[in-house]
């Protein structure tokens, strides 16, 4: 007889982390989580705001707030190379974009600041950024480029040809300037949580690990379920699904140091402590 | 390729639900739907605005919204005798509440209802009703007897004893006045969405219906697993589970039919239809 409450643990509701849900679902672990469901940005603050005891956070919001949290070692939304789902969406090449207007068609933080630090310093562009709500046409009506996150990204990837634009995958284009993989988002938890409840959160970790390792096993079933709902079919959200990395290993982690460095020497986020992110270790 | 809507379904967050929730995750069906998980008369009051296409709703709003609905051939929540957690807690005797006060610790419409109606019509009881938090020694406090629902009620069966107070449980009286089951919650459908997603109803049914008879099979792991977080150990737990109808058959719509006769008799709610209820036939 306990009466304890049930960690309150966020989740995207982008596909990138549909697979995950299956897996806390068919598992059964979801029943021993308080789950909200929301965007990135919301769980961000929601987490932040100490709302939420364990969520997905942006890279870069981890960096800014990396006193107040501990990452999980693992699972993470990244990618060994193309992403899909990150992607710039232009008429001229990259290469002609100097001076160019850039619609930011989303708050997903650490796709924005990517696109930045790729167009300034790594194809020397200086392009004036403006955000607006991610709608490709709408934006590209306003701006010669969009970078774009998520569902609306991934849907961009698959009609933007046809209409005479390119897109350009951001996890490819980091992969292709550093040689590592990019995490776009990791799971944290609140440091107050973790020394309170490191049980808890050894449980929620071991279900997220479990959840992961259990839709790869599934991953067909689940792009087939998904493709009822979605504007993708069943081999499309398969494709993606696999081409997504959740884990948080040595070469991610090097991955993230990198992003950390240039996201600091740009003056976006606070240096990483020396040997940081600093884990949960349960 | 799709693009669809999921049906919006709502979920009562009490333990008597529970074993649907546990049924719809490990079955997979929780990833075909827009769930919102909320108090009972929250989900009554959407349903009804049509801010939800599918959810579970009181007996006595389901009978004064009927033209706008139409019910799911199960599951129901309601009980053939003893329910546990729909109580009414007084110290003295039933018999002798006439000129009492009775405070309604729940806005749970039907066991409010079916409290009312059992100490007026079965007990010939004049008392006076207010309502207020459910909150039994607070409510005491107050009033003669106090009526609650739900986790409270659960909770009152097992502390009251040893606080003198005697625990009557509103369907066990139910069945002893009447010889039928009594429902407290149906699902329903808004007619409007059956008309224009007849599929999607069917689904969403078949799915109810498997994950009752899929959770039934896993019931002292479900009691387990809640009894983690709960005030009650897993004993009490899969009793508890095991003590519900989750059914809607023959009986259990005969006595539904004589709920909605006396209902309509005091004035509470419109007589049901010859023939009715009206069920949806996928």
């Amino acid at each position: 007889m306990s009466g304890l409450r049930r960690p309150r643990v966020g989740h995207i509701e982008f596909l990138n982390c549909l697979p995950i849900y299956w897996g806390l679902m068919r598992s059964g672990a979801l029943i021993d989580v308080d789950l909200t469901r929301d965007t990135p940005v919301a769980l961000n603050d929601r987490l932040v705001a100490g709302e939420l005891d364990i969520a997905p956070i942006s890279l870069v919001e981890y960096l800014r707030h990396a006193d107040d949290l501990l990452l999980l070692p693992g699972p993470a939304v990244g990618s060994d190379g193309p992403v899909l789902s990150v992607n710039i969406v232009h008429e001229r090449p990259l290469t002609e974009l100097d001076g160019a207007r850039v619609a930011l068609g989303s708050a997903s933080r650490t796709g924005v600041l990517l696109a930045r630090m790729l167009l300034a310093d790594h194809y020397g562009i200086d392009a004036t950024y403006f955000s607006c709500a991610p709608d490709v046409p709408q934006m590209l009506r306003k701006a010669d480029a969009a970078v774009v996150i998520g569902d609306v990204a991934l849907r961009a990837l698959y009609e933007a040809p046809e209409q005479g634009l390119t897109v350009t995958d951001l996890g490819e284009q980091w992969k292709a300037w550093t040689g590592l993989p990019m995490v776009f988002a990791v799971w944290a938890v609140r440091r107050e949580f973790a020394a309170a409840h490191p049980g808890q959160v050894k449980d929620v970790h071991d279900a997220l690990t479990r959840s992961v390792s259990l839709c790869l096993d599934e991953l067909d079933i689940v792009a087939a379920s998904a493709a009822r709902w979605e504007p993708f079919d069943a081999a499309t959200l398969a494709g993606y699904f696999r081409t997504l990395d959740f884990s948080l290993g040595e070469r991610q982690l090097t991955g993230l140091r990198e992003f950390a460095a240039r996201a600091a020497a740009l003056g976006e986020a606070p240096p990483l402590a020396v040997g940081g992110p600093l884990l949960f270790e349960g």
